[in-house]
């Protein structure tokens, strides 16, 4: 099956240089307000941006739909991660993702259970630290 | 931005033709068992396939990645739906969801707060009802 070389949505607003390294957007789709006790939003990571260390505290949803990029919780190995993969972030693991090296990286992210908190963010993922996939 | 030209996803299984008219598949993504109290899957519908008239009882988010198809709530007009759009559905409506007469429909479909049900299937949604878009 074959899909139109659009992408699925508008790049969005600038995410905020507090949480993010490199450029990265963020479109909402839901919000707290609309009653599903969800937040959903499309998230591009431009190649190389990544987000800080952070964790939520109900978890969180990554449904991949074009790119390459990598997941990684602390303490394990840099996973990459690409289109079509739907990746389960547990309550409270310290984790980050982003954009690979060489690619962009869009994913649907996917909060439920909101009335536990959204996100807590911690520290900036270093150089050194996002260098260590190569 | 362009993406890639395949699907995100595979197709999956076969939905039911008890609660579903013409062919459309749907690949589960996030299950009851995944501890988010949330299930997401992945559907596809063939052009002229759609759901029963259904209802949600705490409603259902639709984001549509591929194709055109039709969204109706009870006693309104059938509304296009296509690439990009966001469906949200509240609670106990009653509605019916498919591909159009000449497309096939892509759309990742969300249910939050599974703790207070999932589905409740009704009457096919006939010819008849299904034609009058046109």
């Amino acid at each position: 099956m074959s899909q139109n070389t659009e992408a699925i949505f508008p790049h969005g607003e600038k995410a905020s240089p507090d949480y993010f390294s490199g450029t990265t957007w963020v479109k909402s789709l839901v919000t707290a307000n609309d009653g599903f006790n969800t937040i959903i939003s499309n998230v591009v990571f431009e190649a190389g941006a990544r987000n800080n260390w952070h964790t939520h505290p109900n978890g969180q949803i990554l449904i991949v739909t074009d790119g390459v990029g990598y997941y990684q919780e602390k303490g394990k190995d840099i996973l990459v991660i690409q289109k079509g993969d739907v990746i389960k972030i547990p309550a409270d693991v310290i984790h980050w993702h982003g954009a690979s090296h060489d690619s962009s990286l869009t994913h649907i992210v996917i909060n439920p259970n909101i009335q536990k908190g959204i996100v807590q963010w911690m520290d900036r993922v270093t150089d050194e630290e996002y260098n260590r996939f190569k």
